[in-house]
């Protein structure tokens, strides 16, 4: 196949841009990792206004990224939390892939940030390409092929 | 360590997100991880105007993700292509960890565009979280420790 007749649009890499690709879908979604549930606190560790942070949940929950959960604490009104949903626990690979990234080339003399390390063994967790017959892979060797979702650009302009 | 105590904005993946979170980046480096590295392959295959995709690739080569190197067909005037540098290529695994969650959350009806597929092996190719020690992780099991780079929030405020 040449890959320039694919329509590029349909690629899910495209695909999957239009979702993630403002990128405070994946700054939430890393609060949501670290644990942060609530929307005082994910509003207070990213600095944005209450009305900008709600409008974005919103978009959010819509995306079916996280789920609204109700809880109420004793003798308070019934509040609202955001936990991961499936679809938003998915990404996960896609926040270690940028943060191994950054870590290696933005990092500068201070060093990395944050450590992620893997519950238990303590050692570092990064995300490594690997094919399903278990070989490691490297970008160099990977081939694509058309699959049976591929629109080529033609079938798209008549 | 209390992660709503650290200044989010050193954090490696909103590093990683002011220089890929403008969605094009991403795109022009699927094209070059497709092999297109001339001018008119890639605007054509992303169907943008040459003004646009100029700046954005000058940007591109300034970040140090993508290199020029001339080449010159017989009888033709030298041309400029565009080449992954290695801060470029770096980004692969996160171009993989889209396009596998576009895959199983976007792709729809009609199935995968797209199948990425480890050359010589053939079996697909997939971004996978592990540890140092070698074991797969999951998104639940992944502990975060402060680094040597890490700023606390109340350093920033004074």
């Amino acid at each position: 196949m040449d890959l320039r007749d694919l329509d590029s649009s349909t690629c899910s890499v495209a695909r999957s841009l239009e979702i993630v690709g403002r990128p405070w879908v994946l700054l939430v979604l890393r609060e949501a990792f670290y644990g942060l549930r609530r929307f005082s606190d994910i509003q207070e560790h990213l600095g944005v206004s209450r009305s900008v942070l709600a409008a974005r949940l919103d978009e959010m929950v819509e995306e079916g990224l996280l789920e609204r959960r109700p809880y109420r604490e004793p003798g308070r009104r019934e509040r609202t939390e955001y936990v991961l949903a499936d679809k938003g626990r998915d990404l996960y690979p896609v926040i270690v892939a940028l943060r191994q990234w950054g870590d290696r080339h933005l990092a500068g003399d201070d060093g990395v940030p944050v450590h992620a390390e893997h519950a238990g063994c303590g050692a570092s967790v990064r995300a490594e390409l690997v094919c399903e017959a278990g070989h490691v892979v490297d970008s160099g060797d990977v081939e694509r092929r058309p699959g049976p979702g591929m629109r080529r650009r033609d079938a798209v302009a008549g």
